[in-house]
C-alpha cells in the first residue's frame, strides 16, 4: 500500500487533501491510491443537499455538521457551488463560522468548482466520496447548485437527497421542477423564520397527496438555519429515510448505481483522454494502414477490429 | 455486394449522392456499403485547392474541372465551404456555370457544409472521397474554406494541394501563415489579371529561396479564371507533381496518411457515440458493478479491465 494511502485510512486531513488535488489534476498517480482505498470504503453517509439558490443550503449544512459533530460523528463537507460560503465566496460573517468549522479535526470541508463533461457532476466529486469515506467520515454532506444538469445528478451519489425550498420565493411550490420532485428523499423548507412557511408545507403536502403508489410518503421538514429550529428533526428523518434504504434493499440499489455512474464517468474520461490523444491514436490504428492500403482490409472492418472488443 | 455498390462502382450519380446522404446522417447500412467499395478505391487523382477567402477558388476548380473534362476525365469536386459557388450560396452567373458543369454527366458536384468535431474536416469527407474514387472519378477536387483547421487538414487527404493567393490583398505573401506554406504543393497566384501579380509572385519566389533542404522547390503558378489563362500550366504541374509523388515514394506515404487519419476518425466517431450512449456504457460496466459493490474490486481497477484492451 502507497504511503498516502495508509495516511488517508488513518484519517489525515492534508493527505486527503493532497489525493483530492492528484484527481482534481489527473495526476497518474492518482489511480493506484485510488485503488487502494477502495476496500475501506462504503461506511460514509451521503447526503445530498440541493434546492434553489439563497435557500441557505449551506447554512443548513453547518447545522447538519455540527449536530453530526455533537454525536461525535466525524463530518466531510464538499460543496460544488462556486458561490458557497464552502468556497469562501460569501459574507464576512459566514466565512469566520465556516473557517471554524473546517479547524475543527473531525471535518473536513472542500469546495469543487469544475464541471462534469456531460454537464452534470464533475467525475472527479466520485472520487473525492470515495476519499472521504475511506477516510473514516461517517456522514459526506455534499452541496450542490440547483441549477442545470447538477440537482438530477446528485440522486447517483447520495444515498439521500436533500432538496431545499425557501417559502416566499414566488409560489415555490409551482416552481419545483419536475426533476427536483422525482429525486426528493426529504423536502426542507428552510428559512422557517420567515412569513408563508405554513403555506409553502401546505403547498408540498397537497402536491404530495397527488402522488400515487407512495412507498413512502416524503417527509417535509421546516428548518430555520438562523434559528437552529427543526435541525435535530432533520437528522431525525435523515436516519429514518436511511434505516427505510436498508430495509427495503434500497440501499444496496443505490450503491450499485453510484458504481455504476462513477465507473461510466471513468470509462468516458478515459475515452475522452484517448480521443484527443493523437499519438496514441496512431499507434493504436498503425496494425491496420498496411492492409488498408493493399485493399486487403477496409478501413471501417479495421475500426470494428481495434474497437470491437468495447463497443460489442 | 449491395445493389447500392455496385450502382456505384458503375458509376450511377444518384447512387453516389444515396450513400453520401447515408454516411452524412450516420445510416447504419452505409458501412456495408463503404466496405464493398473499399476495394475499388485508390485510382483517383485527390487534389485539394485551399486559400483565402475571396481567392476564386471555386472559378479555378470550374477551370480545372473543364480541362480535366476536355482529357476525357470523370471528375468528381467537393466544396467544404457553404460559401462557395458549388453550394448554391453565389451570384447568379456563376450558379447558372456550376449548374451547366453539375448537368456533365462526368461530373459529380458536392457541397459538405459540417465541420469535424476536433474542428477540422468533417469525417464524412473520407467517405465521400473513397465514394467518388470507387465510382471512377479520375480527378477529385476539395474546395476548402481557408480558414481555421481546414486548410491544414486537407493535406491528410489530397495527394496535391493547391494554395491560391491573389494579388492586392494588402502584402498577401507577409498575411500566409507559415501553416499554409508547409501544405503547399504548388502556389497558384489567382486573379492574374488583376495589378500586383508579379509582385506577388517575386514575394513568393524569395520566400521559397529562404527555404532549405528543398528536394522539391514549390512551383508558382498565375491564373487567371476570368480570362482562362495559365490553367493548362497549373494542369502540368499538377501532373509533374503526382509524377514526382510516385517517383519519390511519397505518394504511398501519402495515401498511407489518410488511411490513418480516416481511421482515427472513424474510431473517435465512434467512441463519441458510444461514450454518450447512456445504455450501452451501462450494459458495458454491467458485468463489474457486484464486484465492486463487494469490494472484490475497484472502480479503476474495473476500468483498466474494460479499456484494456484498446487503450494499450
Amino acid at each position: 500500500m502507497t504511503d498516502l494511502a495508509e495516511k488517508i485510512i488513518a484519517g489525515d486531513h492534508r493527505s486527503i487533501a493532497r489525493l483530492i488535488t492528484q484527481v482534481e489534476n489527473n495526476a497518474p498517480d492518482a489511480v493506484e491510491t485510488m485503488k487502494q482505498i477502495h476496500p475501506h470504503t462504503g461506511q460514509a453517509s451521503i447526503i445530498g443537499v440541493t434546492g434553489v439558490m439563497g435557500g441557505g443550503k449551506s447554512s443548513l449544512i453547518f447545522e447538519l455538521a455540527l449536530a453530526y459533530r455533537t454525536e461525535g460523528k466525524k463530518v466531510g463537507i464538499i460543496a460544488i457551488d462556486p458561490t458557497s460560503p464552502f468556497s469562501g465566496g460569501a459574507l464576512l460573517g459566514d466565512r469566520i463560522r465556516m473557517t471554524e468549522l473546517s479547524m475543527d479535526e473531525g471535518v473536513f470541508i472542500r469546495s469543487m468548482g469544475t464541471r462534469g463533461m456531460m454537464g452534470g457532476l464533475t467525475s472527479s466529486l466520485y472520487d473525492v466520496v470515495e476519499i472521504l469515506d475511506a477516510a473514516g467520515m461517517n456522514v459526506i454532506l455534499i452541496e450542490t447548485v440547483g441549477v442545470g444538469q447538477d440537482e438530477v445528478d446528485i440522486v447517483k451519489i447520495a444515498d439521500t437527497t436533500l432538496v431545499v425550498l425557501v417559502p416566499g420565493l414566488g409560489d415555490s411550490v409551482q416552481t419545483i421542477k419536475a426533476g427536483l420532485m422525482e429525486i426528493a428523499d426529504i423536502f426542507v423548507v428552510n428559512k422557517a423564520d420567515k412569513t408563508g412557511v405554513e403555506q409553502t408545507v401546505a403547498e408540498l403536502e397537497s402536491m404530495l397527496d397527488l402522488v400515487n403508489n407512495q412507498e413512502r410518503r416524503i417527509p417535509i421538514v421546516a428548518t430555520s438555519a438562523k434559528e437552529k429550529k427543526g435541525i435535530q428533526q432533520l437528522v431525525v428523518q435523515i436516519a429514518e429515510h436511511q434505516a427505510y434504504l436498508k430495509k427495503s434493499q434500497t440501499f444496496e440499489k443505490r450503491r450499485r448505481q453510484r458504481y455504476e455512474a462513477e465507473l461510466i464517468e471513468i470509462i468516458r474520461k478515459r475515452l475522452m483522454d484517448f480521443i484527443f490523444d493523437e499519438k496514441k491514436l496512431k499507434t493504436t490504428v498503425d496494425c491496420c494502414i498496411d492492409q488498408i492500403s493493399k485493399k486487403e482490409l477496409d478501413p471501417y472492418s479495421a475500426a470494428d477490429q481495434i474497437l470491437g472488443k468495447i463497443l460489442k
